[in-house]
């Protein structure tokens, strides 16, 4: 085997503990968050849904783009653009959570995108279910795995590859995976894998590969660096974890009142205000609950619905708001008793922090 | 007149010299940069638009949206966006800059946001010319300024305000000023101003004010707290300061080769690479020359055109990449003479660094 030339990859700064280099401000300029003021809508608006991207977003003709089903299947085919939009379509509203969100909370911190709470958002996605088309390919006995490739490439240290992540056949059937070529009634755009991706609800975001070229049946497990090096919980060096899948039980508030342009904390004047936002866990399960925190006590919001089982839920609560400061919090619990912790869970790099959100607020005399 | 309340305001943490806060991260993950990736292309892809905005975002339904001319104006009226939208409407592709962009590159540093390289962008704006609506108007004789105000509310050291700017009526004129509905073929999307913004061709983006609500005729200058108190260019804390106006000369370059995930450092094999990026100056002023330097040595690149006298330029050139590492970087040359500065213009508040963009590229040899 050859030498890789390009190993071992750039190196990588130190952390620091409570600051963040320039190289993670510039994955944060690169990288966006979802505009937490659009907390109140069911469907994060179109342009503004979080977006992380490992490589550079390719830029793809869909009149030449191809899905080709290759490997272990008995009958494998191309399919054009045409020929997938003209497969039954489906609209399916789906939160998606980047693994990383909450990075920037964890202590000691992995060098990543440094997310603090917006990597999160819902679209309603246009697409067809995957799972009929693989059948269509009569996929061989003994096939463990599907691998999704992206036309996105890059190097992770050092490593050149193409993004691709694997799923099991009875994945795909358990969490109605969808092959996507629309968003919120367009066409995808090309930052959100144009003109062709998977979305795999209840997941966190990395199993919803974008750009997608290339599916192929496996007889083993797909190994994959994006499967297998990376999206793994592990506790120290040597551990060598678990797969990073379904999203954990978590929160968010709409900020309420007005905002310091700089430091994003809120101001408002005493009186009533709804505090409103959402909440979603893994795959399909239900949340049973939400609290606020309003100085120390924590009152229960009421759950207003949501608009499909992989979407997040609606909460709201009303509070008469006394001068002062408070550092509000939510928390979700889901039906299988799971609750966001207070503290930011550890982990090696950073994911999955699904502890509270907390939004500073000053409440001003009401009439000054 | 009563105390203000919300005086002085949320505190503002130490800015760390080579270091950046958690709020710092925070405006960095809300607001949002161009992928320099999308740099081969005249125009920004929809959704990728650079996004710097002071407040939170809101959501106005186009039905229920009104323009009021105010003030000192002799036939003043209101105009609903179906009437907006009636009016002679012309689409043109404009480069919009922030005039935070590289602030993270000025040392001592200003905590506000971030910005790397990625503030930059150009649309194809659709609206309409601004002066023949406010000569329908009826400016009374005398009026000095025109102040824009957008529908955007928060705080900043304190003080609450609508986000307001303001333009004289010669500079209205000479700027070509368009109140714009639409963006790349479609409806403005919210984070860019929807339903009604105002483009200013050639200045910094802070004059093309979103969420337009009100025009308002003035017979002194504007003293809104946008005007007068940020947006100045000032070397110390007693400076007054020269109010920003039109962009310094600049200028881009796609990073070649292919991504490190983290650090965004390149790698490529050795041999022939088109290099290639955007050049700009502020209003309409073409740009005459852009050289890349590789290694120690600057080579002149191909300008290959703008598509409008507002729009960047691009630029070419061709390079046989032997194995090596460079850190290759772009300047430009407006027909006035400027030329962008290796080293990053001082100013107290981080404003208009057109220092050259610096990347990082590794190339292997061919054959490994």
């Amino acid at each position: 085997m050859t030498r890789n030339p390009f190993l071992p990859g750039a190196p990588r700064p130190d952390v620091v503990e409570g600051l963040f280099s320039q190289e993670e401000v510039l994955l944060a300029n690169r990288n966006s968050g979802t505009l937490l003021e659009t907390l109140d809508q069911d469907i994060t608006p179109t342009g503004t849904h979080y977006l992380l991207n490992h490589f550079d977003v390719p830029l793809i003709s869909a009149d030449a783009h191809f899905l080709s089903f290759a490997g272990a299947f008995d009958a494998p085919f191309d399919l054009s653009m045409e020929q997938i939009r003209a497969l039954p379509a489906v609209t399916r509203p789906v939160t998606l959570e980047c693994a990383g969100n909450g990075r920037a909370g964890i202590s000691p911190r992995c060098f990543s995108m440094p997310w603090i709470y917006e990597g999160v958002g819902t679209s309603e996605w246009i697409g067809t279910p995957l799972a009929p088309l693989l059948e269509r390919a009569r996929p061989r006995r003994g096939v463990q795995d599907f691998a999704f490739i992206g036309a996105d490439y890059g190097f992770d240290r050092g490593h050149g590859h193409y993004f691709g992540r694997s799923l099991t056949p009875a994945q795909i059937v358990e969490l109605e995976v969808l092959l996507v070529w629309g968003m919120n009634g367009q066409p995808l755009l090309p930052q959100h894998g144009a003109p062709l991706r998977i979305i795999v609800p209840g997941w966190y975001g990395m199993a919803s590969v974008k750009w997608l070229t290339r599916i192929e049946a496996l007889h083993e497990r797909y190994q994959g660096f994006q499967q297998v090096q990376t999206y793994r919980y592990r506790r120290h060096t040597e551990d060598p974890g678990l797969p990073i899948t379904r999203l954990r039980v978590k929160s968010l508030m709409k900020p309420p009142g007005g905002p310091d342009w700089v430091t994003r904390q809120r101001w408002l004047r005493a009186g009533p205000v709804r505090l409103q936002g959402k909440a979603w866990a893994g795959a399909g399960i239900p949340i049973s609950k939400v609290e606020v925190r309003i100085g120390k006590v924590w009152r229960e919001a009421e759950l207003t619905g949501r608009r499909d089982r992989y979407a997040w839920t609606s909460w709201q609560l009303d509070w008469t708001a006394e001068p002062g400061v408070y550092d509000l919090a939510c928390r979700a619990q889901d039906a299988e008793g799971q609750i966001q912790p207070l503290e930011a869970p550890f982990d090696m790099a950073g994911f999955a922090n699904n502890s509270v959100q907390q939004v500073r607020v000053h409440v001003a005399e009401k009439d000054t």
